[in-house]
């Protein structure tokens, strides 16, 4: 019993929380059962319409099959639904004439009938275009058995089908009246929604990668369920996830979207739900590159801490300024105002320049440093020790080029390379004073420990040095596809009637 | 008339592609027709069981909201149907017991009911978990208001409720009889040829991007489609597309997958369906690779097509390796065969070291080569002009590193980066004997060209040498994923228990 009391109250914690969540979830249930109710009510009736009250299980039956979360729903599967009832009839009803002329082979006639409705009907419903519209295609075939049959039993056609056409535009006249007018679920508003929330997951995505990748932040063990693609709860990993797979959700939003009137802040006839998805797309084309970024840090082939942070700052700014113009767009999306004066993306320009520019600087770091500090540049490191430096001379000579810049975690990248992807967590290191010189010296004696390591291991170590080149060229990517985004937002912004930030403000 | 003729010419043709492109589909409209005239043969039925008779479309309903395309769905609703129709029966009768004590106030205990159970159900049933049984709780629904309704009709609970399960019984198994006695169609075998449909989908990106990139095919105009993701024709981009797009549709059919008995290949009780999703998602995580390889060839930030041809035949090599790994294990999966024995990944790894060799010889290009060619490093290129080199001395004195390395389409990258996308075919020039030294010279009148433009786009020429870096260590990562995407195969290929070629070879 106290078992049984636990599920209970775990059941009804969860049912609770569920509503709190989404209290439009408890109107919705709220909703339905208003409709059935009004529609039950038919069974009061008595005389003269007794048939009514009969049958009016078939309109608490469309009242159950139409109504749907959201008004767009409704309508275009109301609609579909009327629309199957009626064709339904019509043919049901020649179908009858004629197998009336039948005289004893009527039974066949009508059997036979029902085969082939059954098969064209279902064909039809296969073809892609009518996926959304399958609804249609079986009140369709019930619709059409339904009326053959009773009609066969009771030799009345016409009635049955005026009957029952009556009673299934009462269920839908009810479930949208209902629907529509208390409390309205629309599918536009959570389609707007989502993209708005599509935004900030990008956001978050990009600021955490470049948060993590400057923090030397590492999957001690890969989440399996990462390089599966399977749902996980890693906050930069779901950011992107639910943008990358919320194509068909949006699809089936925009479906319902059209289908509804103008309403709310949507007042424009035909409205352009279109662009919202087309910008969601736009900005799925920005989060692959986050995906592709999140893969520098998920890689067996890492760059070392301290490469890093010589773009620290530099890589910081832009994925800051990055996530600034995707937070900014977000918002503008979600209160449809039109972009401010002035260039939006001009500060995270001005970063990936500056980014590019600290890059070129220092791009000998992510081939072979060794040989430019023995170029004609000026140094630009301090090299107290000259020592040092003529060991590493002698080193260079006998080390090939692509020994010569190493992961620190280099020992471990064999194991890691034989699939079971544990790599240390390194990020302890960059924490510490390390210095240039201390880099150099571990730098120096790793390289030899690792001279004894296998042949294929090094390969993947030595890509190691790329893998920094790769992660800041692929924010720099991020931000040239910004202003494909931005373009995206300005075509919405136009069609859609966005309001204007300065018209807005002048008369206040 | 003959625009109607031509429409239903047309509309002909449709159809007809669709049978013969999947024979499947015609088969099942025609399973369908048969079931349903196989049901309403029942009104044929007279004495003694004209009750059967009178309410035989309740079966003819059940079998059209029950059959599915695949058994897995047909059983999983019919079950869930059949469960709700039981509940629901046995709760109205408790119910009709409890209004009856009622007395004057049954009606409105009854009304007050449907308004309860409405609620409950409704809620219920948008509970993440339940989604896929959304039909089990409309049929619920509808068969608590038609009992309890019908019910206080005739006063008669049990006969309906008896009557009415009976009849929904009947028509679940003819739906099943027929659905899976004749040419089944499995859930099951689908997801299984789209996981193999995704790995030659990859397949054919990875060697189009790789391709691609190296003759540098460009798009004149970035297909605006890709740019907001959205269907296109493009080979490269579909074949990633479905992949990454396929996971509602994998899940889907897991589902269904699932409620499938063992039959044909697929004969283990528990047959590991959720392996193949793995397997799937393993696939989608090399994808995002290739993606983000496809993103350099869009990208507005391009790598000389010299450069590019420095590591063609690497790039190519294991890009075709990469390709070639992807087709022997979607056959693998396909012909449900364990991996031969030697290392599948041998190739591609060999060719993908070859690779980072070739790059850590060649990485000066990818920064600053000037300051290479000072430094005391062997010389790789051959440079028979020394005037040419003091000339390109001098120079560097006043360049700054960023724009030592530019791209050959500098002067076209403002417009680009305006967001125009148009960028000019230079594919041609690959083409010609661009020699290294032809390739300076170019080189260094393009420099001083660009000197003289905006500030801005010159951050982004001098991306382009990393570019190239990007691709290559991008297409190394994806090799490394391959290793991951093997371990996924292997774990599918032990617990569904695929056929071993050497034990299959032994005995013939």
């Amino acid at each position: 019993v106290v078992k049984w009391w636990n599920t209970v109250k775990n059941l009804t914690e969860k049912a609770w929380e569920m509503g709190r969540s989404d209290p439009r979830k408890i109107i919705f249930s709220a909703k339905l059962g208003l409709a059935m109710t009004l529609i039950s009510l038919l069974i009061l009736i008595k005389e003269p319409f007794e048939d009514m009250s009969r049958y009016c299980v078939w309109a608490i039956l469309t009242v159950v099959v139409v109504f749907e979360f959201s008004i767009g729903a409704t309508l275009s599967k109301g609609l579909s639904n009327g629309l199957g009832t009626l064709t339904a009839g019509g043919l049901a009803v020649g179908m009858a004439e004629l197998s009336a002329l039948g005289g004893k082979w009527e039974e066949l006639i009508i059997i036979i009938s029902i085969f082939v409705v059954g098969f064209c009907v279902t064909y039809t419903k296969l073809y892609p275009t009518f996926k959304n519209y399958e609804y249609g295609f079986r009140v369709f075939l019930i619709t059409y058995c339904f009326i053959t049959v009773s009609g066969y039993q009771t030799g009345e056609f016409f009635d049955t089908t005026i009957n029952r056409f009556f009673l299934i535009a009462l269920g839908a006249a009810v479930s949208l009246g209902v629907n529509v007018c208390i409390y309205p679920i629309w599918a536009g508003e959570d389609l707007h929604n989502l993209v708005t929330q599509n935004f900030m997951g990008v956001a978050t995505s990009l600021e955490g990668v470049v948060n993590h990748y400057l923090h030397c932040v590492e999957y001690k063990k890969v989440p399996s369920k990462i390089l599966t693609y399977q749902a996980s709860d890693d906050p930069v990993y779901t950011g992107y996830r639910s943008v990358v797979e919320s194509t068909s959700k949006e699809d089936s939003l925009l479906g319902f979207a059209v289908w509804e009137p103008p309403h709310g802040d949507y007042k424009i006839l035909k409205y352009p739900w279109k662009n919202y998805v087309k910008l969601s797309g736009a900005l799925r084309h920005c989060a692959f590159t986050v995906v592709a970024m999140h893969g520098c840090i998920l890689s067996e082939i890492q760059a070392p801490a301290e490469m890093r942070q010589v773009l620290r700052s530099e890589l910081q700014r832009v994925g800051s300024e990055g996530a600034k113009v995707l937070r900014e767009l977000g918002n503008k999306v979600k209160k449809m105002e039109k972009l401010d004066e002035g260039d939006l993306l001009y500060e995270v320009h001005e970063a990936a320049e500056e980014l590019q520019q600290k890059i070129d600087k220092k791009s000998y770091l992510l081939v072979n440093s060794e040989c430019w500090e023995i170029g004609k540049r000026p140094r630009e490191e301090e090299s107290d020790d000259p020592q040092q430096e003529d060991e590493e001379r002698n080193f260079l000579e006998y080390k090939s080029l692509s020994e010569a810049v190493l992961d620190l975690r280099t020992v471990e990248v064999p194991n890691a390379w034989e699939g079971n992807l544990t790599q240390s967590n390194n990020s302890s290191m960059h924490a510490t004073n390390a210095s240039q010189n201390m880099f150099r010296n571990q730098f120096y004696h790793k390289s030899n420990a690792v001279a004894k390591e296998g042949h294929e291991s090094q390969t993947f170590e030595s890509a190691s040095a790329l893998s920094l080149a790769t992660f800041t060229s692929l924010l720099i990517e991020f931000v040239a596809r910004l202003q494909n985004l931005v373009d995206s937002f300005e075509e919405l912004s136009e069609i859609a009637n966005f309001v204007d930030p300065r018209e807005q403000r002048a008369p206040a």
